[in-house]
């Protein structure tokens, strides 16, 4: 095996094109095998393994900078950088991370998670290498899908001004995560697979080369015309126009070719946009045939290509799927919006059941959020589906076009918690601070399933303004599901078990765990009072009087940072109301970024469990009490 | 006067060209007559005269839509809809809005203040238009500087896509606020200027017309070269590809044309641009030839064009500018960063001496964010000037690209707090609850302008990850200005009067309101001990400690919002100590969006004034001492 010999990328530079190609062949082979047992993001790594072994073939990381958009798809860069044999241990807790990490390897040169933000990066370094007077190339790698990501546009408008010299390798595989939407890509399948340019191109050359033969005035206007269609002749003339100087389309499981449009593009001064058509899942077939479902595969069987799957309870974002049929068939002005994610938002069937009020935008948050915003305006029901990461990206279109104008926006915000494996790039554990602190918002995040369902029909009857409902990626309890679920009243909460020893305020799936602390810790006398917060925002003042009344101590939890979290509008409430002298504690993310490993590790890193809350109920015993 | 007999958009629709020629006129004479007094945004709104009385004289407002991007230029919108008589009370307190309003007319069916919006919104609309199964038009008048912000682009790849009928109409003025950058500035300005375009089309139609008299295989050719040619004629090649039906560039001040043009376009199915060229200021001949200085245009004398200034202390702003260059003159690492504002961040010395290390992105702080984390990644020392409200496009960016991976960032934002007559779409009151649950981030904000400038020095120096300086948009207090400022050691505050009865921990300028209350009730025996709490993150939790031991009751007081402001981040302090019994009070911005008005009035309005404070103190005095 060659693979067996390659620990640094100075390694690649020994090998022939023919070796590197057998490279390719067993990297696919590698990446195929460690997958099938750890899961991990298997189609977009195989369609760039050729892609990579060329950059580390001809050019000298560190030195040059690799810096690959998203970061999921640079599991060969790390094969080729001295981390082939960590791959047992990827995405797992304290094992290697899914995406690129500075702290791993001198190699890895800019981190990622979130989609298009390459460019900017890109544009940053080199604008520093010329700063610092050094002489190193840069070359972003991003996706098509990602091209469409505002950031990426931005960034495209600012390197074609400055012509700074950097390389952009557009890998096109017609997909972002679902199949790709917009014009872009659109203009791209057209540069792709239409003869359109290639033909008109070979066309116009050779009516060109004719030409001189025409004579009078007629000669004189057809030379002038020559120079004038000379940029027209380029196949990305919108490239071009951007400032880039556009290479391909080529074929990016040819190494040779790779190697050679590397080679020549170095003669050029400015910005290079080569253009690299690869094929996700590229050499294991069933990959090929549905990239989509093996984007983030889990564990499979190598030669049927089936998933190892897991059995348990529904997923919320399946549960939050299937009730947003239901609620649609019922209301005509419910509308899903998706920037990008069909599928991990649970909502291929309602696309398949309502194809014209399913609007996928693309990798586009910011937009959706602001389209929901127009749609509302004008009397739709807008259900902005989007993982709590990725929120972040609309944060501003979620204060100043929903929020400040006040209008019924739903928003379905998967992901808000931990996420397990794909570690802090994606953790929801933000959105809790950023939301809450904004005029006219309502937050809700359900203890279980069906109090999904019956938020879902709260959102869907508020007409109020923005409101919205977070859940976590985690399974549901299993619980039976009211087939007409009701709307809950807006801020109020839900007392779980009586007690009167001290009150654990739980955010959603916290409540179980608050539970689970109750039930163990009774036979030692201690009741606690486990209540529902199912709304973040309002709060349940009425319930907090009661318990300042009761003098009652209290613990709040939520899978969210601390810092300026559900607990801490807790810890406001009383301040504002002038009640002073309470006893609160405040248990969820502390302020640091928490990396992969299970939900399970991760909740026991930060001390989320039955446990530690166990443990802090008795450290907030009254005195005498711990003393009896 | 035409202009008197305007009261509503049908009032147009009586007039013949030549009197809304005429109306064109009186506008312009209206508005700088107007705004001489009140202030305001000429020079866009000049330039928009015709283009806005076109469409209110060819289509029928609020069932048509018009939606101004930005929506500071929708003045002549307002005249024209009924609310001329308002222009006395322009940006002041309780008066009209600056900006679009749907509270203030049905016609406002879309507010804005943030740029880049209006496409995003135009879209929703046309869907919902399309859901509900009504026929009227959408139209977004959008700036040439605006159409560079991410999420215009990824509205724009959207459009293209769905092709839903709609008008992008491309304001084109060369200018953002700033003189426009980027690339597809440089494309929009080879439309307009450069013959090249106009030029090819023309011969090659020509061409194309002598061609069939060619015989042979080639007339064959020539034929088909002619198809595949067609689309190239078009001068808006880039946004034809994006799927857009493109017009233009027509001349924006020529009203029959506007007219003829948008009559035509009604023909054409699907999303049109049609590309008008404007002048900034046109019609007065001072914001004509400086239309960045009168962009946002305090008082004036009509006859010369001077503006009537206050006179006052240094800005914020200018302080933070000249202390800059200093800077900047010593330590080679720092590049300032800016997306679109160099005027208003205080940028214009600072570019004129260093012109390769000042970085004018456009309008796209997204990509400003993560350039400036590309930057830092290699050394060098960016920093990021941004206003406050602006920074929230790059929430997303600040926390995956800068705080997560810890780079070395330093953020200066501006308008800090209340901003005035702006109103609520540009108060910076939440980036202190945004920033501050971010891990890594340290954040602060000076008492005066004294501070700043060691606060800029404290960033500089500072190598741990990013660190961001806030500041107000008011004038500085006109204390003594260091030579050489020294920095402050990360996480400590300042006692600025010894007292024992109250502390007082106050944010930037709530530190001059602490003082004067604390003056006014010395004589009722009332010590305050105010805090500078120059870092809001992290906290001098040494000084929180002495304050418990010495049980002091506590007011926190800050221009931000209270929900996970910095107040809060106290009570979660001792909440995190297990240190109960603190007797704390939080004053900032309610939960509530803050409309114009002068910054006294809108302190006023949230009671951050002195003579708040001391009755809050009053209220929060033990109860011994009250009933003393």
């Amino acid at each position: 095996m060659l693979l067996d010999h390659i620990n640094q990328p100075d390694d690649l530079k020994k090998l022939s094109t023919a070796e590197l190609e057998q490279l390719a062949v067993e990297i696919r082979q590698f990446l195929v095998e460690k997958l099938s047992v750890s899961g991990g993001h298997l189609s977009s790594n195989l369609g760039i393994v050729e892609l990579t072994i060329a950059l580390h073939a001809l050019y000298d990381s560190p030195r040059d900078k690799f810096i690959f958009d998203v970061g999921h798809q640079a599991y060969v860069h790390k094969i080729l950088t001295g981390r082939k044999d960590r791959f047992d241990s990827l995405r797992k807790y304290k094992g290697m991370c899914g995406f690129i990490k500075r702290a791993e390897s001198e190699h890895d040169v800019w981190e990622a998670g979130h989609s298009s933000t390459s460019l900017s990066a890109a544009m940053g370094m080199a604008m520093a290498r010329d700063l610092n007077g050094e002489d190193n190339r840069v070359f972003a790698v991003i996706g098509d899908g990602a091209m469409t990501g505002g950031m990426a546009l931005e960034a495209m408008n600012h390197i074609g001004h400055e012509k700074k010299n950097l390389t952009v390798i557009l890998n096109d595989n017609e997909m972002s995560i679902a199949p790709n939407v917009g014009a872009l890509h659109n203009y791209l399948s057209k540069i792709r697979s239409d003869k359109h340019y290639r033909k008109a191109k070979e066309e116009v050359e050779l009516l060109l080369k004719k030409i001189p033969a025409i004579g009078g005035t007629l000669a004189k206007t057809a030379e002038k015309v020559k120079d004038s269609l000379k940029y027209l002749l380029v196949s990305g003339v919108w490239f071009e126009e951007l400032g880039f100087n556009y290479i391909g389309p080529i074929d990016g499981h040819n190494l040779p070719l790779l190697l050679e449009t590397l080679k020549q593009s170095e003669k050029i001064q400015g910005p290079v946009l080569i253009h690299v058509i690869t094929t996700k899942g590229k050499g294991y077939s069933p990959a090929e045939l549905d990239s989509h479902k093996w984007h983030g595969a889990s564990p499979y069987k190598i030669e049927s290509g089936q998933f190892l799957k897991a059995v348990g309870n529904p997923m919320y974002t399946n549960v939050f799927g299937s009730t947003l049929i239901e609620l649609a068939e019922k209301d005509k002005r419910i509308v899903a919006v998706t920037p990008a994610m069909p599928g991990g938002s649970g909502l291929m069937d309602f696309a398949a059941r309502f194809p014209d009020r399913m609007i996928d935008v693309g990798i586009a948050e910011q937009h959706a959020a602001t389209l929901c915003a127009g749609m509302a305006s004008e009397g739709i029901k807008p259900v902005f589906a989007v993982y709590s990461t990725f929120l972040q990206r609309a944060y501003d279109q979620v204060v100043h076009d929903i929020c400040r104008p006040n209008l019924n926006v739903m928003f379905a915000i998967d992901r808000a918690g931990f996420v397990g494996p794909d570690g802090e790039t994606h953790q929801g554990v933000y959105d809790i601070s950023f939301l809450r602190s904004l005029p006219n918002m309502v937050l809700m995040m359900p203890k279980d399933e069906n109090e999904l369902r019956r938020m879902m029909v709260t959102g869907i009857e508020y007409n109020d303004g923005p409101i919205a409902v977070r859940y976590a990626r985690i399974n549901g309890l299993g619980v039976e599901l009211d087939e007409h679920p009701e709307p809950i009243e807006i801020g109020t909460w839900e007392t779980l078990t009586e007690g009167d020893t001290m009150a654990v305020l739980a955010v959603g799936p916290m409540n179980q765990v608050a539970l689970e602390a109750a039930e163990a810790i009774k036979k030692e006398g201690i009741n606690l009072r486990v209540i529902n917060a199912r709304f973040i925002k309002p709060l349940d003042e009425a319930m907090l009087l009661q318990l300042a009344k009761e003098h009652m101590p209290i613990i709040t939890m939520e899978e969210g940072a601390e810092m300026g979290g559900f607990g801490s509008s807790v810890l406001e409430f009383y301040a504002r109301q002038g009640i002073d002298g309470m006893r609160i504690r405040v248990m969820g993310v502390q302020d640091y970024f928490v990396e992969h490993g299970s939900i399970k590790e991760q909740r026991q890193e930060v001390g989320l469990t039955a446990e530690h809350l166990a443990t802090q109920v008795k450290s907030l015993l009254p005195r005498k009490r711990q003393h009896a």
